[in-house]
């Protein structure tokens, strides 16, 4: 292909790592003289229809190194979902400006985006090149092994569970932490990579992958506390009944409607809240705290995993070297080696294949009794985190 | 005084160097042959009357190093306020056990515990050196420049706003993070730590030092979020209106009761969700997320003050010097100086300045408008954390 231009965009949630992946598609962008400007797109697709960029080849080495460290979308994101006439407005904003390589680092439907505009393009005989680049904290997408966000993120529920148990056993009673993660448990699994010992909690954990009641989550709880005196629990937003309605709906339609509107069924708090009451009400235990860690799961500074950073990065280079070589595609990760041999290869697939498509955890990393993670999730996840910190006990040492 | 043994608790709720004052005592402790064994309180005062101790002179410098890096009470809490009957129990294990050095760690209710068991000892006629080891993550002890534990939530935060406040910047909206701290605001205000450009979030803070009314928190919203087209509010948990009254016993007394009683109006959740209800409904403002950081604050793995974990240790170290020489007290901070040239003195007073009493946020560290901090607010509290994240940002680069 002749010289053109080429624009890069971060789009959906942001990420520990989003970052990291743009500085990769800027680093070696700078190495390839087929790319002409590199444009960083304000707002992903929103900054593509209205045309506003900015020019992401003259930043200096410090300023990257300053962006590549630090969470959130740098260009901005966006939530929108463009449908063809949105992505026909985009492919003209692109002919107008000679850009020939669309970079787009974000979930599955920043894959579809690219994989619209793709079709499109082809479809006028426009020349581009259209490439994806992986990121999501829910790890939920399609062929690569995992995705970059997902690492620093689990790294930050380890050590909000390793202190969160820490707490309960310093102060016993239960605890329950509702963790995100959509219609996938991989974070919420990501909650047990710091237990150290047999005791440490959290003790039990929901995916949404098995559909759970509460009677059996209360049964559950029941047993933890008789044993231990305490209980520390991951609960995922998108937990659900074991009809597969979310729990959420069901707290919603079982509670009566505030005629003041007060009371935001919706809100952020809803779920722990409604778990901690029942834990209250129906095992009769009095120590009863729950939290909803939000959106610190996804921008928390100064958290980042170093691996999750490094291969965000190179998702990001490979994307552009793929792009040189390929017309389209969407960079993912092959794991070929594990344990404390862990490394990956990256690999192209095409769009189709990861646009607007879902991964659940697989059953392998669920136990048999659907409350917790197995040996097999820790051993794949734990090498993402870049380590987790140790936490101290004194349970060893006899009383006198 | 004669050879005697000591004993040392931790009390109230976890932070992240609660342990490190604990070190620092048993540090100390191994020092001066005049402390024969030094006993561990399982589970503070609860461990003391049901005579549960570990001996913590035995533990090698590696436990003793990971016991210092680790956050939460390594000897378990308990939120036990003991009475006089409750002390009495107390001074009989000490007189059976030998016990005339008594360390405590933690709150103004810990300060009037030592203080209660040292009246009594003294009435009796039993020499006891009681001394106490400030602690709390919300900073409002009385006498000490500062509390350990406040310097590394304080970096918590400012962690937290700057990730939240980037991730705000990519996906503009308004976002409400509520905080802990009780009566006092210095630990939501210590979310003002992380900004580093004059639009950087958190742009509004409010604080239980200042009331005010719904009306005036909306109004502020809409100002900012009609100049900044977004807003980013730390709010106390214990905020209250300008009549004195929490928010969240307002918004308890205007919500109609749940028949079904599924609706925790006291859960960690509502008052976050009820004030993102307030703004979605009467600004009418669509992107509206709010959430309570909960637990996280105080005992988050890994994220330690580097500054606050030497304090608190020296802390430790301070109450077992000032055991030798007198009877009774609480140790504190003296601020001798501030910036770069920032350190401290540690000084001794007597207990009863500290028991049971606490510190509100001074004025000057409060803006006029009461929604905001002032210079002198950074300027006290920055050096606590150890220093914060840079946040990266692309804004002085042109369109192109």
């Amino acid at each position: 292909m002749a010289k053109a231009n080429a624009v890069v965009g971060q789009s959906g949630g942001p990420t520990g790592v989003i970052n990291a992946s743009l500085v990769g598609v800027i680093e070696e962008a700078k190495k390839h003289p087929e790319i002409k400007n590199l444009y960083g797109a304000i707002h992903a697709v929103a900054g593509m229809v209205k045309d506003e960029f900015i020019n992401l080849k003259k930043l200096s080495p410090t300023v990257l190194k300053n962006v590549a460290a630090s969470s959130s979308s740098v260009l901005g994101s966006s939530r929108d979902k463009p449908d063809e006439a949105y992505c026909a407005k985009i492919l003209e904003v692109f002919k107008k400006r000679d850009i020939r390589y669309f970079f787009y680092i974000g979930g599955n439907d920043s894959a579809n985006t690219a994989h619209i505009i793709n079709i499109m393009a082809a479809k006028s005989g426009y020349e581009l090149r259209a490439f994806h680049v992986p990121k999501t904290i829910d790890n939920d997408l399609l062929v690569t092994d995992h995705c970059p966000g997902y690492g620093t993120a689990a790294k930050f529920e380890a050590c909000a569970l390793i202190g969160d148990d820490l707490d309960n056993r310093s102060l016993p009673g239960i605890k329950i932490d509702v963790i995100m993660g959509r219609h996938a448990g991989f974070l919420t699994a990501a909650a047990a990579l710091g237990r150290q010992r047999d005791d440490d909690g959290p003790h039990l954990l929901y995916f949404p992958e098995r559909g759970v009641s509460m009677d059996k989550f209360l049964g559950d709880v029941d047993g933890v506390y008789k044993k231990l005196g305490r209980c520390v629990i991951a609960v995922s937003e998108g937990m659900c009944d074991t009809d597969g309605v979310v729990w959420t709906k069901k707290i919603a339609e079982n509670s009566e409607k505030d005629a003041h509107g007060n009371i935001q069924l919706s809100g952020t708090g809803v779920l722990a809240d409604y778990l901690a009451g029942q834990v209250k009400g129906k095992l009769g235990i009095k120590r009863v705290r729950a939290d909803t860690f939000g959106y610190l799961q996804r921008s928390f500074a100064g958290l980042q995993s170093s691996v999750d950073v490094k291969e965000a990065r190179q998702c990001g280079i490979m994307a552009v070297k793929f792009a040189m070589k390929e017309t389209s595609g969407s960079v993912a990760m092959e794991r070929t080696g594990s344990g404390k041999k862990y490394a990956v290869k990256y690999v192209r697939t095409e769009l189709s294949n990861v646009a607007e498509k879902t991964k659940s955890m697989p059953d392998e990393f669920i136990n048999a009794e659907g409350n917790g993670v197995t040996k097999a999730f820790i051993e794949y996840a734990m090498p993402l985190t870049g380590g987790v910190p140790e936490s101290a006990h004194l349970d060893g040492n006899p009383r006198v």
